[in-house]
């Protein structure tokens, strides 16, 4: 029977040789990473350059993920697959077609919204929420056909229930913890996580500080716990990890994240005036050496071993085994 | 023993329905077909779109082609490989990462130069030609790595020359013909020929009427001897087919080949004020119902079944296989 697989459902990293040495060394297997928030399609192609260049300097750590059973070839190979992800829909700019042409060049999720209305979808820091768009109905429908995930982790909660419904396959909202734990803005009530599990869709937990309850300070016990309730919500097998770990950016970053070029003012999203930059991750989870961290955590908390290894990785491997292919 | 491959190494027709179906009634197993003349990065991509949408939509006829085993995939399923080339290199703009790029969205050739001075060489119609420039040599290598080929048809003689010795793989001119049997301009001479069969590069004959002794008047038996002849000067597996079939275009494409954006004056290339479209194709080929009347041809050239297997599609099958993976 092959090992367990560790995958990680969302890192956005100011990559680096040393953070994929880290990969290594903490036997992750495979990494779903943001390679695009606010760019154009030309300017993601270009994201998607630099990439192509790490994969050929670097080709004993990673490798770029296709399928689920690049997952097997990282275990086999001693390497970490890494899967492409965009956060926000720009960089299909106005043109369906590029759906397919990103699934083509290794797009695996997109987000349909990042905080704000998109062509698709609302974001979940609008004031009105109308749900998915017509072209959001459409794309939604293109994403089906190709194999590119749907991901609603930034979105309003009618636009994800309406993405959930229209859907064809299960949707994945890959970095956000339950509003009931910690009620941020970005978190999702039971509503949203319970007619997530029950169509098949996944929700990876996520070590962001704003989202956890107390922030840094939040206890791996507390984080535990929290996965070990949701399990009960939402069913062991629909449940993963999403770090949204964003190690070793500038906070020039953050703000690329939260401005692009939508706004001449300052947005602070999760943040504040007082705390606008990337916040200390806890002192439990501070790379990709640590996920071994977690795993100790839930046998703690008390889960038994499949459902340990559902979380980690077995999860997001079934989930991606059947949303990838056209 | 399979049957042998029918492949045509250069078509630009304005696709259709009509023209699909008639590929599978004249039964042909891949065709290069160019995608991008003059259009940037963003443009070639909008027409791969238009491909995708021709490929979703006409799935019992025609599927992408991305290597040499698509070939056995066509010819098993009844199907046309279409694999894309690009005549001009402005598709990968200043960038040799989009080289990598449109690899990977199945770009398997790249004209250097279409008749003009590039970035990469010189073309055909240049004064003066200084061969390879410094991004044309890093560009080659490029292609070289990731399993593009490098096709000389448009380029002058000393950029041919130095393209055929600077790549480490067999380059292809993918549609021209002997200047010694007609010498217009797109021809190439015999020096060219030899050194391109020397390293296993491969010559397309042309059958658009420009490069044709006597034009549209030129006779099938005209053709095959020449082809005969070319078979002693480079080598029977070093030549092929390369139609150059640009059929039920509108004179306004013809335009866009030779003018694209770069002179605000018309330049008719290898037409004249007088002859300024696309000129009649002989009444022995007319579409791609009528490879049998090549074949035959060659059969009455004396050629023998080899070589005539060769020629029609078994020496393009063998070249894809060294050329395409990375």
């Amino acid at each position: 029977m092959p090992a367990a697989a560790l995958i990680d459902g969302l890192q956005y990293a100011n990559w680096s040789e040393k953070i994929f040495q880290q990969m290594r060394a903490g036997g992750v297997d495979a990494v779903h990473v943001t390679i695009t928030y606010h760019e154009t399609f030309r300017e993601t192609v270009a994201n998607i350059e630099q990439w192509n260049r790490w994969f050929e300097r670097y080709p004993d750590l990673i490798f770029q993920g296709h399928s689920a059973a690049d997952i097997d070839v990282a275990q086999k190979t001693g390497r970490t697959a890494i899967f492409f992800g965009a956060q926000n829909p720009s960089c299909i700019e106005d043109d369906i077609g590029l759906v397919q042409i990103l699934h083509q060049l290794g797009l695996r999720f997109m987000q349909l919204t990042y905080n704000n209305q998109s062509l698709l979808a609302t974001g979940c820091y609008e004031d009105d929420d109308t749900g998915l768009t017509r072209m959001g109905r459409a794309v939604v429908a293109e994403m089906n056909r190709v194999g590119m995930v749907v991901d609603m982790s930034h979105s309003a909660q009618r636009s994800t229930l309406e993405a959930i419904e229209h859907s064809t396959r299960p949707i994945a909202i890959t970095h956000a913890n339950p509003h009931s734990w910690h009620p941020a803005l970005r978190n999702k009530t039971d509503d949203v996580l319970r007619a997530l599990g029950e169509t098949g869709g996944m929700l990876g937990f996520s070590i962001y500080p704003h989202h956890l309850q107390n922030g840094p300070a939040c206890t791996l016990a507390s984080f535990c716990d929290m996965i070990a309730r949701t399990a009960d919500v939402m069913g062991p097998e629909n449940i993963g990890i999403g770090t949204d770990l964003c190690q070793d950016q500038p906070d020039s970053v953050v703000e690329w994240m939260r401005v692009g070029r939508w706004t001449k003012s300052i947005d602070y999203g999760e943040g504040s005036a007082a705390n606008p930059g990337f916040p200390p991750m806890p002192d439990w989870f501070q790379d990709n050496r640590h996920f071994g961290a977690i795993r100790q955590g839930l046998k703690a908390s008390g889960l038994d071993r499949a459902t340990i290894d559902g979380v980690m990785g077995e999860n997001w491997r079934r989930f991606f085994a059947h949303s990838f292919q056209p």
